[in-house]
């Protein structure tokens, strides 16, 4: 790596122009003889080389990307965070992935001590890539131009996006909610799935009173779903809280569930009165806008 | 349910303005905290506490549904019965439920002694809810004007229909037929898959020689099926009998297959010539008219 | 068989026309009592009487289907061979099916003794008609006018085509390619249905210099694919050699996998550069014709 960025430097002198040169050159290569790219490949930039359970980055990915298709990412020295709205801003998330969740991870720097980088990737093509390993675990090398995925027997390289193509971080809101607790994820998953049969909307409701249940309710035309989820860790009370969301984003949401290693885990939830939730599986955390009806 | 009823009566003299009035409240309740629905519904009619084996009910629903959308059923004090047919009177059924095939059943009445009712269910939301439940058992609560479905976690309500829009009762006509006998009904329902195959109709047929055995023979434009059948009881045996049936109705039917409990089971049949055929699986018996050739 | 067979004589003596006449009789057994079939039908053809293990001739009908839809298939006294080019001339199958591969196989001869015949087979009614059977293994009888397949419990009888009437035997080009090698066809398959999620084309390449690995590559707009199968065998190694085909031929080509009694084996290639590329799944040779770029 130092080598040959080196010799990388030895070419030009204005950094800038550099890049663009390469990012041709990258482009030449993959053309032509894409299979050795893996040994040329090189730039002033960092180049994270990463290994991920294939189980994790998968359930990963397919969170998000039920959110939106192409993801804004910041690689720094100790973990990926990437924040995003969909397009019609009622749902956001915030992804922190530490380097702890790695198996490896190591950040190659330039000369420049401490360089992250932006990259842009399509999520249903990470999708349909992580689908061609059947390893256990996954070898990921990326650069701002690319994304490299190397199991034991095969490896695949996709071109990232420009992240400046895609829209901007949304502004996160500084919310308070009455209402924090935790609930089996899968409880949850089930009763999302269910109320989807009923209506498009469903209403999450933590009733002081009944301390002890989280409800889940739906009400449609031809009948009505309600479903009481036991909470398992009370965190913040202060009185009922209940919101109407759309179906469409929880089901999305709530494939986030065995994020951790596929274990199935506890879901956080902060709930208000017709107020956002917040919906905190491990390292994503998602905020979804409520539906208000208009009475 | 004594309690509750003993309140109902304290407030209001005239039994059927109060259901009027209960109907609006039930609905009211539905629409806002549906939650406490379970707690304080309640009419003059009776109304079934029942609990069965969710494979029963749900064989028994999905048998129905392949012949009718909507079905009218009735609730008495030791069992619930229903005798409809397709709309185009091809094809009917009879079902005669008893108490013996539930974990439970209690018909509260109202004063009248043995006040039972009719009611209107939709098969498709029934055959959706009761995917939604992973008990073993589920408790149904109905009343003329609603379906309740508890399980361990969560409970779902569907509205029913009134009867009076639904199709009425049909004429079951007194048959006699010369064959009657028992077969196993996995190998039927193989046989009537495999004969979609090849052709829209089947014939079946019981030859008097051949005694032993049910013939299940399609012939289409490329080929030809034949299955022969062992007849496991021979009941009824005056001759020859052969008909032809179509082969959509006949899938629909053998699905009725495994109803009593989940566990495979003979088949009745009752067969003629040119006549129609009788198929009784456990308490669920159907009637199929033939497909005369017209040459 | 000889029995019959002499009855069918006495009744003419011009053959041609004995052919014909059983012809029509064939066809009118089989609109009414196709069931006795079975103990009848006779021709002075040979008719062959075998049976094979349901897996085996599963996949070896499936491999074929997705190259051509009817096949002409020539019956003789040690083997059935077909070879069948897809209409578009690309691809082409050479099968020779060895009675050895059967648990049973005989041809019941006319007079003259080794009296082979030639048929046509619509394969997707094969594939449909082997679904009906739950056998391990299954008695199949041929004879130029139908195939009847015998189970335990039912049969099923297609009619045939006339050869004269499907596409005749392409020539089999004489090729002798630099590469020969056999690698794992569960390899073979999975790179081949990777690819595919990345463009239309594949790249085969067996590099001279890294003698031990065959490489399918797939370059596409959005990234690209490598795969580095280890060669088991290397029969011939006349330098590198390389060649683009079509993934939709190799994709149908690659369900020929576990061919010989559903186990997993060794797939032979032999590659060129710019060459047709021949693939050798034991009883069965594909020969796929490369895609030239015009550049």
């Amino acid at each position: 790596m130092v080598e040959a960025q080196t010799e990388a430097k030895t070419k030009t002198e204005d950094e800038e122009t550099e890049v663009e040169e390469k990012k041709e050159e990258v482009e030449e290569e993959r053309n032509q003889t894409i299979g050795n790219a893996k040994t040329e490949a090189k730039t002033s930039y960092g180049e994270l080389e990463a290994k991920i359970k294939k189980k994790t980055i998968n359930r990963l990915i397919k969170s998000i990307a039920g959110i939106i298709d192409e993801a804004r990412i910041e690689v720094s020295k100790d973990k990926i965070t990437s924040t995003m709205a969909d397009p019609s801003n009622v749902c956001m998330y915030n992804l922190e992935l530490k380097d702890s969740e790695f198996e490896e991870y190591g950040l190659n720097e330039g000369e420049d001590e401490d360089r992250g980088f932006e990259t842009g990737i399509d999520l249903n093509r990470w999708k349909k890539v992580l689908k061609m390993f059947d390893d256990r675990k996954i070898e990921i090398e990326l650069t701002p131009e690319e994304t490299k995925f190397i199991g034991d027997k095969r490896e695949v390289v996709l071109d990232n996006y420009d992240p400046s193509t895609i829209q901007q971080e949304p502004k996160v809101p500084d919310l308070e909610l009455p209402r924090k607790f935790e609930v089996d994820e899968t409880d949850f998953k089930e009763a999302i799935s269910n109320s989807a049969e009923i209506n498009d909307n469903v209403e999450l409701k933590a009733d002081e009173e009944e301390g002890e249940h989280f409800v889940i309710e739906a009400n449609g035309d031809a009948g009505s779903y309600k479903d009481q989820i036991e909470i398992e860790e009370d965190i913040e009370n202060e009185g009922t809280a209940k919101s109407t969301y759309s179906l469409d984003y929880l089901t999305d949401i709530a494939k986030a569930s065995r994020l951790l290693s596929g274990k199935p885990d506890n879901l956080e939830i902060e709930l208000g009165t017709d107020y956002p939730t917040v919906l905190r599986y491990d390292y994503l955390t998602f905020l979804l806008a409520p539906r208000i009806e208009s009475e």
